[in-house]
């Protein structure tokens, strides 16, 4: 699928504000692979659809939690979690992408996931950090995004966790499981 | 077993230091239990004994965890976390103290679990609190611990997340099930 037909299809899931936000992370994982040596056209068709299922509703995406059996445990955390796996279901069904790295980059942009690809760590480190996104610490990740990937990603998973611990909410395990495998991986 | 005989056979695992930090261990582990309805012998007993590895070598442990087929990832992990399996055992075998809901909070006192008992929560907050603790953001939780056992916890496991993260260091997958957990029913 070309660029411009895989925009058309995405601008008309999501708002404009959100549409924005994806052509910022098309471009920053463009960069980021471009750096760390990812594959360039699977990185901008995983961003140009990351946020395909932002919009859906609760139940829909419940329903398709329950019926492709996802992971059951998704349905006990943050309902802002599900718009990743399916998404990825729904981009497959409806718009056709078939390629499995695309699909998993999509699936896993939100949680993480133990051993992420290049490609995945591509993508949820351009959700995290591109041009549109004003939070506390998120110059410090663009910072550290220019020297070292992993590093960049531990201190995005970081800043992620302790919003939600101040906000005495539950964090999804894969989110831990993540910071673990990048930590170890790290050390070795 | 009389407390008596119990701290003398605790004595001679510790240094002076940490014998002083088990004394105050007991008290706060009594007051905690009185305040909350938990069971205040136990309490006392487990407390005396929560520490008694803490002194055997890193060797002994990891042929403990081997042999008595604890999770095998704690070796992954900080190795902070073995005296309190480890300890159980002994407290056990060498010890001789039988009592399951002793010898669980003595094995959690340091990881914590899904579905802590009353008594393993006493236990963890007041080897957190007691007053020979001094590091920031202690004063908070021994503030909370005065309201509400379950909140006392929430915090102290939040201040171990954030410290461990601080530091780049991995947090062990029990710590933070434990975390979600209480967050969860909390919320129930």
């Amino acid at each position: 699928m070309e660029r411009e037909e895989a925009l058309k299809i995405v601008k008309e899931q999501l708002t404009e504000h959100r549409y924005q936000h994806t052509l910022g992370v098309v471009e920053t994982a463009i960069q980021l692979a471009e750096k760390y040596g990812a594959d360039v056209v699977k990185a901008e068709m995983a961003a140009i659809f990351h946020d395909y299922a932002k919009f859906r509703s609760k139940e829909e995406m419940k329903e398709i939690i329950k019926e492709q059996g996802f992971p059951h445990d998704l349905l006990e955390f943050n309902g802002e979690l599900w718009h990743a796996p399916v998404g990825a279901y729904l981009v497959e069904k409806e718009a056709g992408i078939t390629d499995r790295e695309i699909l998993d980059a999509i699936r896993f942009h939100t949680s993480g996931r133990i051993n992420m690809t290049l490609l995945d760590k591509v993508v949820y480190l351009a959700d995290y950090i591109e041009p549109g996104r004003h939070f506390p610490g998120v110059d410090e990740v663009r910072e550290i995004a220019k020297e070292s990937l992993d590093k960049a990603l531990i201190k995005a998973i970081q800043n992620t966790i302790l919003f939600l611990m101040k906000k005495n909410q539950t964090v999804y395990p894969d989110t831990f499981h993540t910071y673990n495998d990048l930590v170890q991986k790290l050390e070795d």
